[in-house]
C-alpha cells in the first residue's frame, strides 16, 4: 500500500489503472480506523481492482471546535490497518492540499435531508462540509464506487442525493453498522468514553433494541415505539438529543411503521461524547400483507 | 452531428471515445447561437477529438422571470450552426432531465467573485445557478477542456474557482469576445434590441474604448478612466449599472492601472435589455517599467 499526500501523486498513481479499465473504489474516512471502517475497505476490495482509502479530518464538517480538537488521530496505526484490510492507496493529504489559500466553494444539499436529525442538532453546515469534501475526494480519485457506513445513515442519504443531483459518475454503496460484542456501534469517538460512560453509551443500542422488540410484539405506533426506546435509554441515565422514526429515503417523520421499512435514528451525549446510532425497523410480513390488503381494499 | 436528449445517451455516445483516449471538449451554451458561441466551438474543435455543445436555458441562473421568458430560442437553427462549426454532439436535455423531481443540490462559489459586479446587481444566486448547472454538465460529459467566452469574464473567473476548489479534472479555456463590425459584443439578447436601442447599445463598447484611449493618453487613475467611459456612454444616453476597474483575477477594486493588467467591466440596461461588456486595460510598457522600477526602488 502506498501513502500519498498530493492530488497530483494520487492522479498519477491511478492513471494507469484507469487506462486499463480497472474499477476504482473509494472509502473516505477521518482516520483512527476501527473495524467499521475496515469492513468498508473489505467491501470496497470485493467491488474493485483498486481501493483508495482517504484519511482526512475535515474541519468544515465539525460544528464544535472541541470535537475537532479531541478527534483521535494515529496515522501510523491507520496505515497498518488499511493495508491489512486490502487498501492499495492511503490518501492522506495535508489541510492546505485540500483547502488551499483562496478556497471558496461549497456543495450544499438543501431541504429536509440536511435540516432534520443531525442537521437540526449539528446545523446543516455540518452536511455542507461533508458534501463539499466528499465531492472533492470523488473528483480527486474518480472512483466507480464509494463505500459508506449505515451508522451514518443520514450522511449516506445526503451523499446519494448529491451524487444524483450533480450527475457524478459514481455509485454509493452502504455497508452495515459494525458493533462491539455488547452492541455499541463502532465509532472513532468511542475511545473518548471513559469509566462508566462506556457502559452508559450502550443506551443508544438498547433503545433501538427496545423499539425493535416492541415492534416484534405488535406495536406499530411511532410515539409508543419511541417511548419504549426512551425508557430503555433512561435506565442507563441517557436522554436522546433526538429519537425519531422517519422514512428511510426522505427522513419525513412517520406516525407508525405502516408496512414499509422505517428508520429509527438516535443521537445522545454520553459524558462529553456525542454518539449516534440507528436501525431499520421492518414490519412483520404478516402485518405487512394485512396493511397492503387494507390499502388496496 | 448527433442531437442527444438524455444523460444516458450522452454517456454511451462518449464512452467509446473516452476508451480510445480521445480528448473531449465541452462548450456550454443557452442556445440561440451566434458567432461568439461558434468561435468557442471552433476553439473546442482545435483542442479536442470530440466536441460536445450543450444547449440548455438554465432557469436557475435567471434572476428575472421576464428575462427567462424573453430569452430567444431556435433549436433547429442551433443544430445547423453547431454542426457547421464542427460540433460532434449537441446535448439538448429537457428541463426535467437536468432538474428531476426532488433535485436539491447547489454548488456555490462564495466571496468577492460572486458578490461583486454581476453578483451585486443580479444577486449571487445567479452565479450559484451557473456553477450548479456547469458542474452538472461537466459531470455528464466528463470533458478534458471546457471553453467559455471572455464577454462573461466574471463567469469564467467563478467557474475557474469552482473547478480548482472542487478538484474537477477539467481545464477551462477562455476565448476572446466576438463583436459586430461596429463593436457591439455579440449576445443572444441583442436580437431584443429594437429601433434606436441597437444604436444606443454601442454605448458599452464606446465607453470601454474611451477608457482605453484615455489610458493610451497617459491616464492611470481609475476615477478618471471610468469618468471618460461614463462620458462616452452618456453621449448615447446610457447610464451604466456598474462600471468598475478591478483586478482581473480577484475582482478587487483598483485605484489605478498600476503596471499590471486591469479589467474594466460594464453593465447597462438599454431599453428592456440588460447588456454587459468588458475589456482588459494593459498599461503602456514604458509606464509599466517605470512603475516596476519605482516599486523596486
Amino acid at each position: 500500500m502506498k501513502t500519498l499526500r498530493t492530488v497530483a501523486d494520487l492522479r498519477s498513481a491511478l492513471a494507469g489503472h484507469r487506462r486499463e479499465g480497472e474499477t476504482i473504489a473509494l472509502v473516505p474516512t477521518m482516520g483512527y480506523l476501527h473495524e467499521g471502517h475496515l469492513s468498508l475497505v473489505r467491501a470496497a476490495r470485493e467491488r474493485a481492482g483498486v481501493v483508495v482509502v482517504s484519511l482526512f479530518v475535515n474541519p468544515s464538517q465539525f460544528n464544535e471546535a472541541a470535537d475537532l480538537e479531541a478527534y483521535p488521530r494515529d496515522e501510523a496505526r491507520d496505515v497498518d490497518l488499511a493495508s491489512a484490510a486490502g487498501a492499495d492507496i492511503l490518501f492522506a493529504p495535508a489541510l492546505d492540499e485540500v483547502y488551499p489559500q483562496g478556497f471558496g466553494t461549497q456543495v450544499r444539499v438543501g431541504g429536509a435531508l440536511t435540516d432534520r436529525l443531525e442537521g437540526a442538532h449539528r446545523g446543516a453546515e455540518h452536511f455542507h462540509g461533508v458534501t463539499t469534501v466528499v465531492c472533492k475526494l470523488m473528483n480527486m480519485v474518480g472512483p466507480d464506487v464509494a463505500v459508506f457506513g449505515q451508522k451514518d445513515a443520514q450522511q449516506a442519504l445526503v451523499l446519494r442525493r448529491m451524487v444524483a443531483d450533480l450527475d457524478m459518475p459514481v455509485r454509493i454503496d452502504v455497508a452495515p453498522t459494525v458493533r462491539e460484542p455488547d452492541g455499541l456501534a463502532l465509532s472513532s469517538r468511542n475511545v473518548r468514553l471513559h469509566g462508566d460512560d462506556r457502559r452508559r453509551a450502550l443506551a443508544l443500542h438498547r433503545g433501538l433494541q427496545a423499539a425493535t422488540a416492541a415492534l416484534a410484539g405488535g406495536e406499530r405506533d411511532a410515539a409508543r415505539l419511541t417511548a419504549a426506546a426512551r425508557s430503555a435509554m433512561d435506565e442507563l441515565g441517557v436522554q436522546p438529543e433526538y429519537l425519531a422514526l422517519v422514512d428511510p429515503g426522505t427522513l419525513d417523520p412517520l406516525d407508525a411503521v405502516d408496512g414499509r421499512e422505517a428508520l429509527l435514528a438516535v443521537a445522545a451525549r454520553v459524558g462529553d461524547v456525542r454518539l449516534i446510532d440507528n436501525t431499520i425497523l421492518i414490519p412483520d410480513p404478516v402485518h405487512t400483507d394485512a396493511t397492503v390488503a387494507t390499502c388496496l381494499s
